[in-house]
Order: C-alpha cells, then structure tokens, then sequence
C-alpha cells in the first residue's frame, strides 16, 4: 500500500473543497499554479499532491479539469463509499457534528448515538434514537459501526474508548481534549482546535508588528 | 521574529494536552522519548519542537521537568495574555466552542456573539448577549476584538468575514466550509474537520487489511 504523511493526506481535503467553491463559481479548468495560491501551499507541492491520486495531467496553460480532479480526490478519500460511525456523547458538540455541512459529503455514515444522560436516553436527536451509553458492549456490535466519534468530557473518554475498540471499532476519532491509548487493534485521531488557534495566533503577529 | 512552519506550530498544543495529562496523572519529569511515544512524533523532532520553545534543558535520564515544560508553551502559546474575539454564528457549532473544554484555557476571551437569527438575538447564550449580525459594522469595533470566529453557513462566510475584518479583526477563525478571501490585512485560518477524518480513514486501512 502506498503510504502518506499525514500532512499530505490532510491536504486533500483542503484541495477539494477549494475545488468544489471553484466549480460552484463556474470554473472549469484550473492550473497548479492558481490551485496553489488558493490553498496557500507551494506550486510544487501541489503538483506533487495531485500526481500521487489523480491520473489526468491537464493541459498546458489550461491546467486540470476541475470537475475530474474532484472525481479523484473523493475517490481517493473514500468519500463514494459509506463508513459506518456511532457518536458517543450528544451534547453541543456532537450535535454540531451531526449538522456540520462539511461533513455529510466524507461518506461517513452515522448509524448510532450514544449518551449517558437519562433525559437523553430515548430522544431522538439528528434523526438517531440516543442509546445508554452504558450498554455500548451489547448495543454497539450489532450496528457494525468502524469508526466512534468521542464528543465526550476528558474523563470519560479513555473508558469509552477501550468499549468502543471492544465492540468492533477500528477508528476512534476523538474530539475529548485528552490524549489516548487505543491499543494496537484500533487508530486513534485527535482532534485538537487548539492547534489550529495556535497557528492562527502565530500568524497573526507578523501583521501585528506592521501596525 | 523566528518564524516556525504550520506543522510545528500545530505540535506544540499536543505536547501541551499530553504534558497535562502527565502532571494530572502525577508525572514530574519527561524524556524526549516518553514524550516522543505519547505524541506519536520522532523523539528527534519533540527535541528540536521543544528547544525551540523552552530554555530547560533537562537531565541525563530523569528528562525536563514536567511543570516547567507546561510553563513554557503556555508561555509561547500566549495562553496567558488574552486575546479578545468575537463569534459570528451561534449555532451548535458556536454554542459548542463555548462550551468547549480544552478552548478556555487557550487565552481566547470572546466578548462578543452576532447572529441573524431573530430568536436568538437579545437572548443570553453563554453568558453572552446575542448581537444582531447585520450591525457587526457599529457594534464590533468597541469590543476591540481581533479575532472574529466564523460558525456560519458557506453562503455567508466570505460577507462576513469583510464585515469582521473593516470592524478591526485581524484573525478569522473559519469554520465554515469554504475558503475565504481575507486581504493583506488579515489571518485567515481555515478548520476543516474533513482532514482530520482523512487521516484516520487511511490510517484505518492498514488494520482493516490484517483482519
């Protein structure tokens, strides 16, 4: 199997969906050297992204089809097939996942909702019936779900995690601001907001310091 | 001013969360290569990441203290200065930054929420008053904000932005699902959750190819 950084494999969602803004305006073809300026990265970066997923080469001054290379990269990322997902813990931020628009296209597909509150137990929310987070062994496994969202408080998030793996999932993407051990069966993937403030805030002194 | 890429900037709030969690746990001293297994990082690179960042040096065997790391990317994170923001949209997504655990201590102050929503405008949400959007012109300058958090829908995202930077931010906190186009005169830095998810979707394939 092929492999790439996870720099590079976090680009491509980045790609695609300047890409889809670009067909949204009426853009039909687009060069490496446009597709850079957007993205913010180089040009030979980004032609050294889009060589290792897509086939078509474009044409010189014209550049690449947009709509084919959209066709790649969801390809590529797995968006045309459906991965199965619970959401362990309902609260606000997993109930902005559930809406989050950028979301629905992944192909991720949540089957399951989990929570330990009593007065959500049994509700419906997003569509999904809240389930007892307390019975994920029994009612996790049937769902066949791969990956579990974390939406959880830090406390609680090693714990579900180790029920989650143990019920089948693969993937834990976890959204708890805690670091944690998935064992060798299953991958785990935080999500730390932090890190892209931190990014934001470095960046921002440069036009600080002109002022 | 030193300049440090995206990536390493984007390390040091995960060392951060890693660091708590070692001190909560009652750690005092890290090596390189605990650290290194914790973060999933070369323990080559934590070396470089943090002596880029902090004088400590750390002893032969025993490591850097745990404490006095934490001090200092904190420090560099400029978590003890607060910065002021505003959040435009405050829908589950902006009432879930609110709530956010791991965003408090961040140094982030929000002064200020805006909506378009007439039912929510007036109404207290997280101890904030909603303000109405289309005033952000006159009513976002005397918060003296530089950071404007953007949690609204695509189609709105690029208008609102213009409104937040002309009103003095000079950070936008994107996280609606579209580039934006900020000027000279502004950060844009863009969340894209779809990333995150892509990395673990392919780090999920070298499992799913054992089983």
């Amino acid at each position: 199997m092929k492999s790439y950084s996870k720099n590079q494999l976090s680009r491509y969602p980045v790609y695609l969906r300047v890409l889809q803004h670009l067909q949204k305006e009426g853009v039909s073809y687009v060069t490496s050297k446009a597709l850079s300026k957007e993205v913010g990265n180089s040009e030979e970066q980004v032609k050294k992204d889009l060589a290792a997923v897509s086939l078509s080469n474009g044409m010189p001054g014209r550049g690449r089809e947009v709509a084919s290379l959209i066709d790649d990269l969801e390809t590529f990322l797995g968006y045309r097939e459906s991965t199965k997902a619970v959401l362990i813990g309902v609260g606000r931020l997993g109930q902005a996942l559930l809406d989050y628009p950028g979301f629905r296209e992944t192909g991720l597909s949540i089957v399951g909702a989990f929570d330990s509150d009593p007065e959500k137990i049994g509700s419906n929310i997003g569509g999904l019936k809240v389930l007892p987070a307390k019975d994920i062994a029994t009612l996790l496994p049937p769902l066949k779900a791969k990956i579990a969202i974390l939406c959880i408080p830090a406390a609680q998030a090693q714990e579900a995690c180790e029920e989650a793996v143990k019920a089948g999932c693969i993937g834990i993407w976890n959204f708890a601001p805690v670091p944690l051990d998935v064992g060798d069966s299953a991958i785990a993937e935080n999500v730390n907001l932090a890190s892209s403030l931190a990014v934001l805030k470095h960046r921002m002194k440069s036009i600080l310091k002109e002022e």
